[in-house]
């Protein structure tokens, strides 16, 4: 396959980055490659915020659940679903901005999400390392108060950029048979194929942590999805102005 | 810069595909590119659909705003966030699955668009093009019940996928200036930056409409937060297991 298949499928996250900063012109690269990803109805709903103070950073990275890397990476960003800026458009030109929908709160996701690997994609190209965090979800308030979050913008997750200090192993993913259904969605051959799975997941645990205790994926997603997820974010949300309607 | 980066930036939708299918090892490397994106908590909430059936195929088009390439593309994909794969282990292992979190809607509907975009990216990279189709939300009831998509599942998107048939243009994004902020969220020159964009969205339709009459970017996300957007979504989600809490 061709080296841009290969560089996906090498991808793991970086969580240990040496102290060499990210040059100026290739950040910009960077951003203007995020930027070409598709964005839904051609909203452009992101908004990108380059953390450098490192106050900022280690207050960010205390609510992240103490992840150092968001403190010592070469560029945390703060990756912003935007619904305000155009919203201030719609207000401008005489409608009423109905920014408060399900729908909306969707495409503007999912715009933020497609643009953050676009971006991801870029930078491990050029040989740099990269660790999503999704932790700033822990205490989005805290954020949104730390980086002037108006109504209309929330964080959807950080992302630590700079050129890696390890080299970790690429981590299997579940069997295609699993994740790819013809025609309709059905479980069938699912049960036999995830105990496998299950089985390279605990040996891939057990090498990592140097002969620990090995856990299993349906272990890990059932701790996951059996507990109760951030339940402060509904309403951080609505108090944001995305309304669920 | 390097040629992953240039093929990023000439990223644009394909609506017109030949008629060449996409050879079966080729698809399947696709997949595997895909499913190395990050995934949130390595949940892997992401479940793919390929739709062949063109009785299915036409029923979908026509719902999502008779887009006929739905139908014409070589594979079309669509894009599930999936909560139950990981759910069904919840109950398995002794835990009340508790997946009706909005904090565990955004996980699966981030896990998707991360690893949809990968999949576009490693598509586009041997020479397909792809357009994202958003109006399966137009009616996701129906796709949910010509796909049998159980309590847990939604579609997020679809994928048209194929050898392009046109050579369109690149749509220019909105300058960095806008989307990259330092330290803090602020609206600062964008005002300025957001009218000398307009005028050059403006030209680009007029050019890409052979003269006729141009919309700015603001007027055209005016329009879309304007108005009520899909707002059948939030039942639709209720009922299919996606409770907002």
């Amino acid at each position: 396959m061709n080296p841009t298949i290969e560089l996906l499928k090498k991808h793991r996250s970086i969580r240990k980055f040496t102290a060499q900063p990210i040059p100026p012109a290739l950040l910009n690269e960077l951003f203007l490659a995020a930027q070409s990803a598709a964005t839904s109805s051609f909203l452009q709903g992101t908004t990108i915020v380059r953390v450098k103070s490192s106050e900022t950073r280690a207050l960010i990275a205390e609510s992240a659940g103490n992840q150092g890397y968001v403190k010592s990476a070469a560029e945390f960003l703060v990756m912003c679903a935007d619904l305000k800026r155009a919203g201030n458009y719609c207000i401008k030109n005489g409608f009423a901005f109905e920014g408060q929908y399900t729908e909306q709160f969707i495409i503007a996701t999912v715009d933020v999400a497609l643009l953050a690997q676009n971006l991801v994609i870029a930078a491990e190209s050029e040989g740099l390392g990269i660790c999503y965090i999704g932790g700033i979800r822990n205490d989005p308030q805290r954020v949104t108060e730390l980086l002037d979050l108006p109504l209309g913008v929330y964080p959807v997750f950080g992302l630590c950029l700079g050129y890696p200090d390890q080299d970790p192993e690429i981590k299997p993913r579940l069997p295609l048979s699993v994740i790819v259904k013809e025609e309709t969605y059905n479980e069938r051959g699912n049960e036999e194929d995830v105990r496998v799975y299950d089985e390279q997941i605990e040996e891939y645990y057990k090498q990592r942590l140097g002969g620990g205790h090995g856990i299993t994926w349906s272990q890990q997603v059932s701790k996951l999805l059996g507990e109760k997820s951030r339940p402060h974010m509904r309403d951080y949300l609505k108090n944001q102005g995305f309304k669920f309607q």
